[in-house]
């Protein structure tokens, strides 16, 4: 959310960078000027003068993407002190003022760095300079494919265990519960334990120190409550409802526009950052299928069932794989929706 | 200073990068490992794998420029935390794990980043990425310039007046008492004010807040002092003797080997960050010329003057522009060295 900006801000909107990332673009020099402004010609983006330098946590904080035409040393300096970690921290890519390097510089991966990069020096006729063992190796790295693919990383410290025996020419074991199509690199071996793994599970799943849990976002959770129930009575029986299935793989919450503002659901989706997403009651009516009835929810809501129905709202073909349950003034019910991992 | 070293380290002696500057490498991968050999065969540096990335302040305190053979973001997330300043934080150089690319990432003016990335790339058979505006515009840098011709810089924060002038097309202007020879370029005005200035000159000078001042290092102060002299007592005596010559003009401070422990001499040479050399009575006897004598200095030390002689046995061109002048217990002369500044 970007909340004021500077007056030394031109605003220009562009080809976004994708997945509706925002992007900042910082020049010092004229030359750099000229080369920002190169930039906004093709993306969106806000550019910014060295005045803005001042302030630079305000853009860390609020821009996917920050790009610096300047020299790496002013870059460095300037972001230390609010460098968070690789999981949170904004894309930042250094060019110099002339446009002949676009370096990634922070959040490579996951960030989308590297990507950037590239489209950069593509835009200025520069090269991209990108550091990242996996992509100078020209080998598969699990964070990018986790963002590629929609599957939260529950153990991002030991990403560079797998990456490591990578690019040192060790294989990687591999499970899965969820389908996979394309390629499989033949350093990833398949259901073989190996000094490093990758699993690729919606179940609670204890690993070894070397191995990542990719968790797949393909549960739909459709909830019902009563007005003002309490944050942790949702809390508690979504963790019981789900047993052994991870809460990470919940792409989504699923209720009635009543719900829109009920403040429980609201601050369990912040806190495990998933959407919270809401129908008409007409939108649910419209859902076909057999679903459990209850004449209360009739008579408060104008549908007879909120949590099933919202799940088919939201996607059609998501399959109800557990019905309607009911907790002290909350119905929850869980759908599962196609997934399928791209090598 | 190098007070310990980790069990990973492989010490291996070859050409220095220079300025008796010594360096470390750090790798990860297995290919880094391979790149950081290829650069040990050729320079002299310490190469140390991933277990010493834990404990990076140490080698960023006692290292004069730190090579990493892996990510940007890795060492930007490394180093973060140890940042000072451009005038004292070592050369940071990052090199992918291929050696394709080697990045001039931090100091890469003072601290010689950007001549080391030169080196690395040309060893590597790489790419140096310079990102300095003065180096990717090709105009001069006057932190270059002040480091190549020994002159300190007095208002580094103002550095960036002066180049952002430079590169965005201005005039600046440069005045000199010392020598200039080379050719200078001709965005640089001798004698003529400008947006931004830059002074050569050992003399204390006031100036505009845009402007820089470079002392030259010309002058050598011959000292002798009675045993157990205070620092106080000598600072005070030298700031007196000086007067309008800035103390950050002297190369070197001079005298005789009984004095080579002497508390108040070295702390104040500590303090100003300027070499203490001593002679021998013999060799401060030998020196040729006409100096001033003292039976009571004679008696002590076996020969009859301390602060002349010793300037002329540090360089026996330099020219005794202050004779020996005497403060309580305290001796001093100065002396002025041939001083040229090269473009």
């Amino acid at each position: 959310m970007i909340t004021s900006f500077q007056n030394s801000m031109t605003r220009i909107l562009k080809q976004n960078l994708g997945d509706n990332m925002n992007t900042a673009v910082f020049y010092i020099t004229d030359n750099g000027k000229k080369t920002a402004l190169k930039i906004s010609e093709k993306i969106e983006c806000d550019v910014f003068d060295k005045e803005s330098l001042k302030n630079i946590k305000f853009y860390f904080d609020n821009y996917d993407s920050l790009i610096f035409i300047m020299a790496t040393g002013i870059v460095v300096r300037k972001i230390a002190e609010f460098l968070k970690s690789k999981k949170t921290d904004p894309a930042v890519i250094v060019c110099d003022d002339k446009g002949k390097f676009a370096i990634s510089l922070l959040s490579g991966h996951i960030g989308g760095a590297n990507e950037i990069a590239i489209k950069i020096a593509e835009i200025l006729g520069g090269t991209p300079v990108i550091t990242t063992s996996t992509d100078v190796n020209e080998k598969i790295a699990f964070d990018v494919f986790a963002k590629k693919n929609n599957l939260y990383i529950k153990n991002i410290e030991n990403i560079k265990y797998v990456s490591g025996d990578i690019v040192n020419g060790k294989n990687v074991g591999l499970f899965s519960d969820v389908d996979i199509k394309g390629n499989i690199p033949k350093y990833i071996i398949e259901n073989k334990k190996c000094e490093s793994n990758v699993f690729i599970t919606a179940l609670k799943k204890d690993i070894d120190k070397r191995d990542v849990c990719l968790v797949p976002k393909k549960y739909i959770l459709g909830i019902g409550c009563k007005k003002n129930t309490p944050f942790c009575n949702i809390n508690n029986a979504v963790y019981d409802f789900l047993k052994n299935i991870d809460v990470k793989s919940i792409k989504a919450v699923t209720s009635i526009d009543l719900k829109k503002n009920e403040k429980g659901i609201i601050d369990f989706c912040n806190n495990e950052n998933i959407d919270f997403i809401t129908f008409t009651s007409k939108e649910l009516e419209k859902v076909e299928g057999e679903f459990s009835k209850s004449d209360f929810v009739l008579k408060t809501t104008g549908v007879s069932n909120v949590c099933e129905r919202s799940i088919k709202c939201f996607d059609e073909n998501a399959v109800i794989i557990k019905n309607k349950t009911i907790y002290k003034g909350i119905t929850l019910a869980l759908g599962e929706i196609d997934f399928v991992c791209r090598f």
